[in-house]
């Protein structure tokens, strides 16, 4: 049970675990902060929040379990303001959907990464963002990762676990590292590859007849497209070393796959396409 | 409304044309064939189609109208069998993916392309196959895109036409190839990404864990490398030059987008996923 909830940065995400603890009797008071005042009011109209305040340090005051959930590129700035104004005993758990990155962060805001502190990220989300895109079940059935160091306090860990437990999702512990080689593979460059495709064709001369003619395969491949840019932007400067490593991995196979295409090699095309549906049809 | 219609290929597209055209009274009598006698059985006991013979020459022998839906790599095959045995005043068309490689084998086959063949293709279809996944709602408002020839009657163009409009689809002309570039950039060039990515990580060392935490964009952005690989081999060696256009297309672009990444050119990466939400969003 969390008496005091913080959530900085109080979009689908934070949002969402709001929803899903309120509903779950898991909190007292939740309180948010973020940069736009308009934002927060919504929160508090839509019930998702009880209060707010546009300074996190004053918003964290008296917090047992913050939840830092703003772009990557903010981070650190919120780590410098809310360091010094913890309550003893707090514990401070984020969203990024890189973790080297805000390690790095907390790191230089606070001189060393704290032992209250527990790397994490929902693997959840819409294409959609914003409080108003928010719901309580978001993280139901869905996976949490968290990334613990090695001077991270074992009950600061269980805080965290417990909270995600209560919103409904399933929590896995792994390294820093093999977290951002994951997420690069299943999320990272398949964005990429998404708005590299969309980009494209938005530049085709026919763009409009172009996508008339497209179907429901089309709709879905390009359906995270629509994801926010802000976002995207942030995680390929955080997550720029795995991300890069794939990209250069796809290219080879893709490359692979074009040089079949070009040599009408129909045994090399029907053995790629049989083992990707093969994975496919396996996940 | 036609009298004896002859489906050559009763999987999903065949027998969903079936379907919807005796949902909607359109249709006598529906005859199949097929190279496997158990998929025709099968077609039969779902109420798909009313007979079939293994022999298409035999098959289309009375019909009116003849549906060729088998892959493209069969076409050749399935024209040189029918073109003799046809009911004077017959009109064929067919679902391939690709137009240019349909319109040659039919000139191989056959000497010239005929006037009473109308190539065709509905913009339709899931990544599921087979007669048991087809369903009368399949073309309910969707495209279907025909590339008559300048010798192609007038009337053969108006007959299937109608049978698209009575199963639902809404009809479109355009010639040959600008169907089949239309077609490399919104389905084939996504396809190739879909499979090549599933490939890619599929021969991760830790391809299990990698599935297990991929989130629900992952499953839509994947869905496509689940379609069929036979069809998919034929229609790169079909549509070859087209798709090989977009695929280098595509790799300038991604190619642009590893740069920017590379360089943490925040300015740049901004640029395009903006961009490429903006056009998601507008389709």
């Amino acid at each position: 049970m969390i008496k005091r909830l913080c959530i900085i940065g109080v979009g689908l995400i934070g949002g969402s675990l709001a929803r899903a603890l309120r509903e779950a009797g898991y909190v007292g008071e939740i309180v948010g902060s973020s940069r736009r005042q308009a934002h927060l009011q919504e929160a508090v109209e839509l019930g998702v929040i009880d209060r707010f305040d546009t300074d996190p340090a004053k918003a964290v005051e008296g917090a047992d379990l913050v939840f830092v959930s703003v772009p990557l590129g903010a981070m650190g700035e919120v780590f410098k303001a809310i360091a010094g104004a913890l309550t003893p005993g707090a514990v401070v758990t984020d969203g990024g959907s890189a973790k080297a990155s805000v390690v790095r962060d907390i790191r230089q805001a606070v001189g060393d990464v704290p032992d209250w502190f527990v790397p994490g990220h929902p693997i959840a989300g819409t294409e959609l963002s914003g409080v108003s895109a928010s719901f309580a079940e978001l993280y139901r059935g869905r996976r949490v990762i968290l990334t613990p160091l090695e001077q991270t306090r074992p009950e600061a860990i269980a805080r965290v676990r417990a909270m995600w437990e209560a919103a409904g999702a399933q929590v896995n512990e792994m390294s820093v590292e093999h977290h951002d080689e994951v997420l690069a593979a299943t999320s990272h460059l398949p964005h990429m590859l998404a708005f590299a495709l969309v980009e494209s064709l938005a530049r085709l001369a026919e763009q409009r007849e172009i996508f008339e003619y497209a179907a429901g395969g089309f709709a879905d491949f390009t359906r995270i497209a629509s994801s926010d840019p802000v976002m995207w932007r942030d995680i390929c400067v955080a997550n720029r070393e795995a991300l890069l490593t794939m990209l250069d991995r796809f290219n080879t196979d893709l490359d692979a796959l074009r040089t079949a295409v070009d040599q009408g090699d129909e045994v090399t095309l029907l053995r790629i396409f049989s083992e990707a549906k093969a994975a496919r049809d396996a996940f």
